[in-house]
């Protein structure tokens, strides 16, 4: 018989206890013993459920009682979720959590307590809800060397964009569908300024370098620039625009590691994920691409790998060895300025051959972009791959000339 | 000290081989200890190899040497394979194969014979190549009741519908360009037909829903019999043909599992799956929808997943419980003839508004195809979902008529 406390009964929280109750025979048999949920931490009161005498908003309650040997942490934030994952790790009490922003910030701390306690530290649904990928990663994927990671890694900022790309809905429309369908909070910067996205990437790299990988770290830029012209551009180049989470190793032992959104082929596996799905490709030296796909959030989908890590929290019988990485107390990350690719740039300026002149000057042999519509005095083209210094430098000397840029997005060739 | 033998030098033998050395250190590192390729049964000599030591031709040199506690199957075919299997584990060696005939047909029986020896039987590579698609099938999505599996299995029949579809290459000409890429055997029955894509869906809904699933109780079709114009119809209704193994839980506990060219919308992430790519779609209830995609077959990506499991395998303490399944000692699949699905039937019939009357006379309300050049006595046209039977009968009863029906090709709306 295994014993488990879930802290918070939010969305997921309330789905964990859900599925374990409905698909509980199943669960039963895969985990080889019964399963129970003994307590459920809250502050809020559920008086009507039919659970309602699990309850308890005291965390002692949890920690001190030796019959809970796994404890399931869907509180999100980093405080006190941190400090009560920590002391039930020192509890010797196995800890599974949805917490990318726990993971993301003190992972390889956690994975080390759960080490000297000889229990597991399992976080599936951190990233892409119900999609599998952090047991693909570690454990499936264990004969390859991760080439790179790119992922659709927020619904949201998807679901926005397939808006935008489908609907030709402009931004601040799409954000308040979004938000109207509960796909995004009041306050979305999390989402559309890319940190969600960031904290994703930050875990996949970490876990597929063995690093700790800081979000602070991470050059992260998010979609509230994008507009519909730069969506027209995009389809006229043959693609469309993706908020691209990556992760790649370099040959000098850093990693690139950055959030944008970028251009993307249309024949990209990656281009066809929409809406709220997420879609993580996985290159592997001896494997290729691998592409995992499904709804990367919601009540359900996340429980259900919350709960497939308790079954497998229960079944271990010891800390899990590849599940891990460590911290290096340093940064890990290249600067991304260092770093080379090709770049959309769509600019305006009085006399259009002039700013053709001055683009095939600062860039190169540049690809010249239209759309439908365009105004005489717009310029849009796709550059070579150049460092973004390069990029960076070329745009001031622009801008000093009188040429005005409006858009600057990647270009990336998943 | 890990010591395993691997039974083959073919292609993925080799690969298994070529990998172990390559990516060495992160072998060892993920299995904890040392692991060494001791040795390779083969019946040719490969004298010039740097591991030529290794080789033996006796199969006991490896069955009695009990240094070695992995053996990896990877010769293919029925016989000596299973015999070879069934001894390693009672000699309580573990076995690692990518031997999908085998494991379609002797599966339940050697995971019996692995469990009654403490040891395990793991068949990742088995299918999907290099995608993982086993573990994360039995142990992340191990919350969910399965509802569903698709999927593109087979890339060799994948391959030569691409070229059909976007190149518009006859099924002969494709065929042969895939036997000049080595994509196809000079015999191509066995993907062509579908068996192999049997054997795989057989294996997903083996491990899906706890039973044997036996080929011989699957209702196959290949590919043989689509045409060009089929696949200008399936354009024409907003789709394209691919060759899909299915398996689904009916109500009264009996399984529909079929493999057959169907239908498949745009839309569907089943449809951008192209060439030689494998493609797997895994609905569960809670997770939804999730995808898994990548190369099916191939040297490398076939070994890489043999050598996950032998990691896996190296850090077992015991056999898993969870890659298993019983069998029932009888047929669990479903009369195919019984279930109902849409298909798209074209036909021919000297007078064309009679064939259509008809039509609508067997199948009901039907959704009339059309296509360039169509000549002026074809008819074509999507069913509503219907009885296999009733669609049969009507089949049968259209020829009665003198209306020569070409082609009847199932319609899914994954």
């Amino acid at each position: 018989m295994a014993k488990i406390a879930v802290l918070g009964h939010g969305v997921v929280g309330s789905g964990v206890v859900e599925l374990c109750h409905k698909n509980h025979a199943g669960i039963v048999k895969k985990a080889g013993q019964e399963v129970e949920v003994k307590r459920i931490l809250d502050l809020r009161e559920f008086p009507d459920l039919p659970y309602a005498d699990k309850f308890t908003k005291n965390y002692d309650d949890i920690l001190n009682d030796d019959e809970i040997s796994v404890v399931v942490e869907v509180m999100g934030g980093l405080n006190p979720a941190y400090e009560y994952v920590k002391a039930a790790l020192n509890k010797k009490k196995s800890v599974v959590t949805s917490n990318k922003e726990l993971v993301a910030a003190k992972g390889a701390e956690l994975l080390a307590v759960a080490k000297e306690n000889n229990v597991n530290f399992f976080f599936e649904a951190s990233v892409g809800g119900g999609i599998p990928i952090i047991r693909p990663l570690h454990q499936c994927l264990a004969a390859n060397e991760i080439k790179e990671i790119a992922g659709i890694l927020n619904g949201t900022t998807n679901f926005i964009l397939t808006k935008m790309i489908r609907e030709q809905m402009s931004f601040e429309d799409a954000l308040k569908l979004a938000q109207q369908l509960g796909y995004a909070e009041r306050n979305p910067a999390a989402d559309v300024e890319g940190a969600d996205a960031c904290r994703k990437i930050c875990i996949l790299a970490s876990l597929a370098y063995g690093m700790h990988v800081y979000p602070e770290n991470v050059y992260t830029e998010g979609i509230t620039k994008i507009t519909l012209e730069d969506v027209a551009y995009a389809d006229s180049w043959g693609g469309v625009i993706k908020l691209i989470g990556r992760a790649k190793a370099l040959d000098d032992g850093k990693l690139l590691v950055m959030v944008h959104p970028a251009f993307i082929s249309s024949d990209s596996q990656l281009a066809g994920i929409d809406d709220v799905f997420n879609g993580i490709m996985v290159r592997g030296d001896a494997t290729g691409d691998v592409v995992f796909y499904g709804k990367g959030a919601g009540k359900l989908p996340t429980a259900s790998a919350v709960v497939a890590d308790v079954i497998d929290v229960i079944k271990a019988t010891k800390t899990n060895p590849t599940l891990t990485w460590v911290d290096t107390h340093e940064n890990v990350v290249v600067d991304h300025m260092q770093t080379s690719v090709a770049f959309y740039i769509r600019c305006v300026a009085a006399d259009g051959a002039f700013a053709e002149k001055l683009a095939e000057q600062c860039f190169g042999k540049v690809q010249m972009l239209s759309r439908p519509d365009m105004p005489r005095e717009e310029i849009a083209f796709v550059t070579p791959e150049l460092s973004e210094q390069k990029v960076y430098d070329s745009i001031q000397y622009l801008k000093e000339n009188n040429v005005d840029v409006l858009s600057a997005i990647r270009v990336l060739d998943y």
